[in-house]
């Protein structure tokens, strides 16, 4: 990203300046490594400030009389558009997935769009998306999924899809740029307009920098994720089986086959905010860090019907590049002495 | 700003985490020093990806049945929301000037915004925006100003404006982002929804290294804005006098007393594209970089009563930090010898 910053500064919409086309065909180029990312063409991929955008991009697609299906359990930057149009929320089942049978039956003859993420960051459930869009395609509705918890994570292939988004700082790329894939032919109804950048889907000078982080972002990814993935799923495997030999009344949530870093643990008669705030040489959370300011137990667990005071005392754990063996030996070791301790309190 | 990428990678939502809290600590940090640049209050400026979204946030402020003015030489980032509400555009003086008097009749019982940029970057007039931001006080609208021609070229003042607009990447900062400017106590209509970022104004994870870079920006030009203002208005006046003494039939747009880097030039007899295409060593435009994809004459000269031949002779020319005297005199010889080719090519 560096040149694009300092010599290479130029605003690839300025056509007739020889930094404007260099800047230009740098992001050009961007745009051709994302798309053979995903499996798709350059045309279709429409750079944005970010998954939270190119969510709201796409749930704009939906005007007014037509329908839209998502889930309880899909980013706020759905769920918030989705309740301004005629919408049905699927209840996913208790380990966060969405019933093909259950989507069959809400699409309705005014069904613009479905959205169901790939991949859920809380509990980690990898939604069957092949299975889902089929039904879709099969009945004429655009499918569009958020993949930001699944690319780079997990293979996706957005060939299968419509629409579908993503962020770069989610796989260690920079903030503030991600994605919308949008197949052609699709009539896009922009949120931000002006000089019609991306192709009149998202105005604004295109941040460059950010693109070239993006590819970048996912070109590394593309090298490391199998092994990578494998590795984190095994360091995952190991703090579970930890934390359920040591902890009493312990429990897990989301599916077995779930994303490689991701786990989600339930600690009966414990209240999850203070066991994070004990925990003071690890950062957890207890739901999505774009709601850390809200109380209450996570909607996603609710949804998949954990019970409220389980739902309460759960924590989402995340497992990354920069985690080892050693870090998750002593997160286990913490989460004990936290647990016992702050359960002695409660008794007392 | 590369900390930021690197070791301080947190995403400043998640206020559980040190990584986290440290990042939101520089965000807020930047966002006092913003806020002190414009002589307004910290909660009062909201980070966005650039002016083309601040614009189209603020003009989100108009709701069906209520009435928007602004002017006929406007971003298109203006004009594009404008038009799809009741909207007056005023025809501004053949300088660039919007008269007062003209907003004072414009004004209805339901007008709820004015929007009118601090100064032109084709043309360089420098509004009379205390005059009009008066009269909007006066009558309860509210008046927003796109200052991103303005910030950091001519001392700005956002303290007389209820809303204001600006991009770092005018300024020598990094592009995708922006900030937007709300006076406390109004009510704001996000554009982007999901997390409640930036107090519900725009949602999405804020680009921490972008804030970081803004403010840096601004906190640049605090220190060299006066003398490279000096600088370059000499400069730019050079330049002005060199081709009015060099070549025929040449005329100045715009006001004299302007944007300090900004030059407007009309050659009669002369096709701007040819020009330009033909001024190999110099990067110029006909408009705007944003509308550098357009065919025709300038729309901001042809508002300002610039007739259509002399629009399509016209050519801007912006000079900045990089430019010398050794430049605009190589830039005025070759602008003479250009345009005595192609005229002798017309004329043949």
């Amino acid at each position: 990203m560096l040149p694009f910053f300092t010599e290479n500064f130029g605003n690839p919409a300025a056509i007739t300046s020889a930094h404007g086309r260099r800047a230009s065909t740098a992001v050009e180029d961007a745009r051709i490594a994302v798309a053979r990312f995903f499996g798709v063409l350059p045309p279709e991929i429409y750079f944005t400030a970010g998954a939270t955008e190119s969510n709201n991009i796409a749930l704009n697609l939906v005007r007014p009389g037509e329908h839209v299906v998502t889930s309880l359990i899909e980013h706020k930057s759905i769920v918030v558009p989705a309740e301004r149009a005629d919408v049905t929320f699927l209840k996913p089942d208790a380990e966060g997935f969405v019933d093909p049978d259950q989507l069959r039956d809400a699409l309705r003859p005014n069904t613009k769009l479905v959205s169901i993420a790939w991949a859920n960051g809380e509990i980690g459930t990898i939604e069957r998306i092949r299975e889902l869009a089929a039904i879709c395609r099969e009945r004429g509705v655009l499918i569009h999924s958020d993949a930001t918890q699944a690319v780079g994570k997990i293979p996706v292939d957005f060939s299968l899809l419509d629409l579908a988004s993503l962020s770069a700082h989610k796989i260690y790329g920079p903030k503030g740029i991600g994605a919308l894939f949008v197949r052609r032919g699709t009539r896009m109804h922009p949120l931000i307009v002006g000089g019609g950048q991306e192709r009149n889907v998202r105005s604004g000078t295109v941040n460059v920098p950010g693109v070239i982080g993006l590819a970048a972002a996912l070109q590394l990814r593309a090298e490391e994720m199998d092994a990578e993935g494998l590795r984190l799923a095994a360091l995952r495997d190991g703090l579970r089986n930890q934390l359920l030999a040591t902890i009493p009344d312990v429990s897990i949530n989301g599916p077995e086959l779930r994303l490689p870093g991701n786990l989600n643990v339930s600690f009966d008669r414990i209240d999850a905010e203070s066991l994070i705030l004990a925990m003071k040489r690890f950062s957890l959370s207890t739901g999505s860090a774009c709601s850390a300011g809200e109380r209450g137990p996570s909607r996603v667990l609710v949804a998949c019907g954990v019970s409220e005071p389980r739902a309460m005392g759960s924590i989402r754990i995340g497992l990354g590049k920069s985690n080892t063996e050693e870090h998750t030996s002593l997160l286990a070791a913490d989460l004990r002495r936290a647990v016992a301790r702050l359960r002695e309190i409660t008794a007392a």
